[in-house]
């Protein structure tokens, strides 16, 4: 008989309480599970303390994902949930899978038979999405976008023409400690009648949203962006 | 002095209880408010009292945003917001702007000055993302596909090739007494080694999430998906 592989979104940021974040659904789950698949061990441990886990803390079974693992050792850790256990999957912050890790333990999970449900709780990227205002039924999902100064102004030229074309929302994120200089990047790379959203810290207590048009931005500017996680997204 | 747009997502069905799948901090938010823009007056109150709001309900005031209303209408709704209220915009299912109506209405809170917070709860396309194992760091959202035969594999074709191409996952939706000849039309237009998940009654007791490639859907056939609510995603 084959498990159940349970993805469970995890909070924004250290100031945000898994309590009040999310629902009783997803907490009741997650407090009664042993066994875990996590990307950082600590804070997997300082995550599921503050969400009232019921299990001891020695007790429970945490796989690290980390960087340098092997697809066979990471098959390994679905051995259990293979057997018929039922076991977790969290990110650092956000939904396992979706600009985080976990997706290839899910693909993984699913060439084993293994069941796998996903948990409601908070995502930024959705949050940011819904709070832009922008185009919600046709949306690209980006990641980082280049780095390199050339390709970087190639590829906002190309999203800003697709937006135009076909009213497409594009969003993408940063480094944080780069935010800034995206910013100044979009300011010099996007026409004035383009929108932006810039959507900042949130679900945290210093959250900031506001689309504008590029134009706008120019003169009404953003807040310091240094270093607090941010959502960009480009759209009609 | 301006007001406050709270952006609340709804039960993904009828068989979803809002307590359980809405985390406490949305909650006691939506309980609170008052007046709310919604995109059907009806399923609007019988949430509000699964929710447990705490305003007797001939106090709500409800603004339906409907198929058919102005741009000068919507954008009145949002006038006790301008004076310094706090509102709530849900739609009929999930959440307000994503794959729903509501992105109209966000974008001229943000034009008015009105702040805009969006709330942690279910949104159907981001469980089917996280729980297909599918790539979460490029996704493109589609809405509704051609329903003309040759625009349909048509497009079909060309996503296939950007998923094998750049590795993006792209995502759309039916209408749901459609989604069995959805079905059908994508394992005609697909190549066997292509990767499909059905995600289907997300978050409701009859959920049904598998990826198998094109092949092995012809082989092992996915259950009857006649108006069952349905995501499907192609992907690596």
């Amino acid at each position: 008989m084959n498990g159940t592989l349970y993805l469970i979104p995890v909070t924004l940021g250290e100031e945000s309480n898994s309590v009040e974040v999310l629902p009783s659904g997803t907490l009741s789950i997650l407090r009664n599970l042993k066994e875990f698949i996590v990307e950082n061990e600590k804070s997997a441990r300082a995550f599921l303390k503050s969400a009232g886990t019921t299990i001891a803390m020695p007790d429970l079974i945490l796989h690290p994902i980390g960087k340098h693992i092997s697809p066979v050792q990471m098959n390994s850790y679905l051995n259990n949930a293979k057997k018929g256990a039922v076991i977790g999957l969290l990110s650092e912050a956000g939904c396992p899978g979706v600009a985080d890790p976990g997706a290839q333990i899910v693909s993984m999970a699913h060439k084993g038979g293994i069941k796998v449900i996903p948990l409601v709780g908070p995502s930024s990227l959705l949050l940011a999405l819904m709070a832009s205002g922008m185009n919600g039924q046709d949306f690209h999902f980006h990641g980082y976008i280049p780095i390199d100064k050339t390709a970087r102004f190639d590829f906002l030229k190309h999203i800003e023409r697709e937006t135009k074309k076909y009213g497409t929302t594009h969003f993408f994120i940063e480094t944080p400690f780069r935010n800034n200089h995206m910013l100044e990047d979009l300011l010099k790379a996007l026409d004035n009648g383009t929108k932006l959203c810039i959507a900042c810290d949130i679900n945290l207590p210093k959250e900031f949203i506001r689309t504008s048009t590029i134009g706008d931005w120019k003169i009404n500017a953003a807040p310091d962006l240094h270093k607090r996680p941010a959502v960009f997204l480009i759209g009609k």
